[in-house]
């Protein structure tokens, strides 16, 4: 039995996506394409899904009778409607972060799930699948004892001119927004956010580096510098301390080199290098929930509170030094 | 298309690879089992592959109209005649190791294959597959310059008491043959064994560790340190010593511990769990080849070569100390 | 020509700066030593320098007129008495931390010393003389680009009952506040303090760990976790981001193991042991200056400035998470 | 009580250790200077003993009344006549590595030392002093269990034209020589060395690397590659596999430094800086020891015995591939 889906935006993540499914993982195959540029989708048919159909509009995809489930690869500000659609088709639907541009849009998703009574929607925030993260979440739950503080690191070699300071949270942070909720089973309650000087090879409309503090309601202090112009490479730290130990995010596999009167191993410069295999897992993971009809992994739920935590984040660059409170809504029964 | 896949064997390997076919990899389906114990090959029918046939006989799986592509993973002394078979009905065959039990019995099949005139044949060395030994390859052919020596060791923490001496090369030792010739793209000369003092772990008929000391046509010297009571985990460690620098494989990823007084990382202890990803790897380049009526990866030639090196590595043992020659016959064409 | 130095306070310190002068150290001896519990001193005398004389008032022992040179390891309150008194007798001085109690009278220091017109004392910040922060210092300089941020830790494994929370500053975190000054070249502006929960192994008047949040003339931000009941062991992290890089404190020298399915190096577990050779280096820089009648190393002035750091950290964790504001007073000449 | 210093060659050594002596360590002083050129003798005793004596002959400064104890850093070929005659005068005396610059003439030191009934010679093996050996040294006798294998490397990034093959064995590898059979406390019974193809850095008189495999009496087999020409580095490795576990030399203390996509610690690149630390301590103890009127640390035994295992490793090299026997001498009750 294989799962058959449409594939909305056939950009960069949805023609890997495509490739994915056609290529890699087991038990799926793209029946439908979708772009706003229809060009693009027709260039994916022809690469990789001969066999898929194109539509001109993303509705049409969901509606189609031999559509399973739903991937939203589009562009942001598109993802809550193909999201609500896919929802009220009762379509299985794996959407590309963020869920929705707002907090609000976010929540109608959750609002319009909950009604519908069953998970359908997985929210693409890779990084729980990746084989680090995953291992460093057992650590806490096993070694470390119960955790007390985080010290992390996002760490980008630059950023073009039209990444201002909002999007360290948005585009950035989010990242961390998620995968630490997930790793601690907590909820943040504050955030802050401190500003050392700039560094020189940042843009007028960015203030980089930074340093965002969020406190949980169990009383975790996480600390993540965000640095988007470091130079040297992209590097993502993550360090728990908890009251016994210490675990910390494995490094990326590389060589060991003796070169040059240097002991060295190589950092990774590209960001689509550091979670590629977490993808692969991701996707599988969406395939094998959707095939029985729903979905698991990052929930809309989740979605939803990284957009709060995201305002509040911004909320705080504003003020710079203020810590901003984070309300917590009551979670509904369906994401327990 | 989908590859139409005939497992012959299914036991531990067989089954593994009978899942890794029907729920990771994507491009095959598993249509026919054959064990030995036919009840073996029912259970993983019904646990993973209910669509497949049984056969009694291997043989007639291989025959089977619509078995495009064979998996030879049955006890090793039945390897030579499934997989000529396999070749003289044209479908391509993936064989765990050994290729056969003898160096004629691989000669034969490869004689066979070369008769064909095309690649049928993929031996089971997944550790080409390794993302280390892959990582280590590139390190070795772009920045260390050309290779001189290799530092080796293998290492399992215990061995049963049927594990005799030469089993360290036929069963352990092999996985080094056919990766350091595929590594540095060379053959062996020479073989030398040198014993330390057996160590207390070890049994009545094992001398445990010992040193294999290779020699390259080129020059290069591999000295392997085979330690299968090292007591402290499954370990396999790699430096390849080039004009310019050194490279390592990376230790397997695991999570940075600070506790107890310690900083440290898990070594793994049971050796299944360190070459797992390449297992889906090596397969899935199978069903790309074989998909295309062909073979790609480890060939027969590298079984036999393979199959010849043992054999001198074993008379290196009985005459300890003294270095044994290799003959390397001429390569035929087909695996230049 | 070999320097004769005084040593008032013959516990722990005293003692073993004695020893040192006796037995390791190049080009000085012992030859007065005073206590509040004269026996003590005594002892001392027996054990590591029966040459020297014992004398019941610290300031009798200044004014010796065969003491070329003090030591002051005697408790932290009678510090500035002794200082200022070698001061006036025009003889360099060692004072071992802090140098007074309060940051007036560590003024009161710094401006007889003024007064009289050239460099007597040299305060006992020894990390500066730790071969891991010298390099890294070197690097700062050298490597990193200008600094932005720094991130550290200071942990200790537990703390007695009588440790109370703002001795988390005066004690503990006062090696930082020091060590960072030098290292970035720079003065603090402000402190914040953010308390986590408290760890479970606490007591009732420890709110422990904590993270102080310093923030340099310069922009700096350097966020240092102080956690005293880590379990663990006694851990020293410093990572410093510049510009263009990242340097990192060294971890003390371990053998590295294999054992037991774990890799590992041992953490240390006693303070005393992890700055030990650094003690060697400033005494023997202390004797090098006082040989020709000065001083070198950290300066009064530096004391002075580490009372004042330690009094608005304190006031930050009386005021929890609010940045309080530290005045720097205009730099004498003699510590420009 | 000071001791007094003659020391026998004012070279780039004597005059290292008579800084050492003048500068940093405790309880010795440089009375006596002598050199095959006198000038180089006066412009060290100009620079660090304006106290000292120069003599003209080596001999003379032996004899000298005021000289308690004897330093011989003169070029090797001198070594055992100045050795020989401070035993005679009854003066401890420190010796440069060789002992002798030959395994007979060693054997008359040691013959002259056993003849005086006390122990008077310190041979200048300080990688014994060195604290990565000495923690290794700890740990295979507390924590890898009995040792079964050492793997070790010595690597040069370049040497002149003038360094032949033996010297591989007599300048380079004495050091391993001497420091295994310390740190196993063992002694050989056979050495071997297989020849990898030359590198293409290297000379012409020159085979290198190499690979010396030695065998003790307990059966611990010992592989060393000495590679001079190795362009990256000054690089000193060594691995204690046991019957549990395997301890590793320490890196020497380094900065991990994130910079221009690379996590990076520097290696050495000239011996002088490897073992600096270990000269002090080596020295110290020779004082100490002297003090009291006898020797510690390397014997003249060790001295002999090294010199016997190159003479069987140079013949080793000469029969390629071939176990040389080392015999050992009875062991005089004075080294027991």
């Amino acid at each position: 039995m294989t799962l058959k889906i449409g594939v909305i935006g056939t950009g960069m993540i949805g023609r890997d996506h495509t490739r994915r499914i056609q290529q890699v993982l087991a038990g799926a195959e793209v029946v439908a394409l979708s772009d706003y540029t229809p060009e693009a989708a027709r260039a994916v048919q022809a690469d990789l899904a001969p066999g898929a159909t194109v539509y001109e509009r993303g509705e049409d995809l969901i509606a189609a009778a031999d559509v399973d489930a739903v991937l939203v690869c589009s562009t942001g500000s598109t993802h809550e409607a193909y999201v609500l659609a896919a929802i009220a088709a009762g379509k299985p639907c794996f959407c590309e972060k963020p869920l929705a541009t707002t907090a609000e849009g976010a929540r109608r998703i959750v609002d319009a799930e909950v009604a519908g009574g069953k998970r359908l929607v997985q929210v693409g925030f890779m990084r729980r699948y990746d084989a680090g993260y995953v291992a460093l979440k057992q650590a806490v739950e096993t070694r470390t004892g119960a955790p007390i503080m985080v010290h992390a690191a996002h760490r980008n070699p630059t950023v073009p001119e039209q990444y201002v300071t909002p999007m360290a949270i948005h585009d950035t942070f989010v990242h961390e927004i998620d995968v630490f909720r997930w790793l601690l089973g907590d909820d943040y309650v504050s955030a802050r956010v401190t500003f050392p000087r700039t560094c020189a090879a940042s843009h007028a409309k960015l203030r980089d580096p930074q340093i965002v503090t969020l406190t949980t309601a169990r009383g975790v202090v996480i600390t993540t510098e965000i640095y988007v112009n470091c130079q040297y490479g992209y590097d993502i730290q993550c360090e728990v301390v908890g009251e016994e130990g210490i675990a910390r995010l494995p490094e990326p596999m590389a060589i060991q080199m003796r070169l040059n009167a240097s002991l060295q191993t190589a950092i990774l410069t590209d960001w689509k290098d550091r979670f590629v295999a977490s993808y692969d897992t991701e996707l599988q993971d969406f395939i094998k929930a959707a095939s029985a009809g729903t979905a698991t992994g990052p929930t809309s739920w989740d979605g939803y509170m990284a957009a709060v935590t995201c305002d509040a984040c911004v909320a705080a660059q504003e003020s710079e030094g203020t810590a901003i409170a984070i309300t917590n809504p009551e979670r509904p029964a369906l994401y327990a």
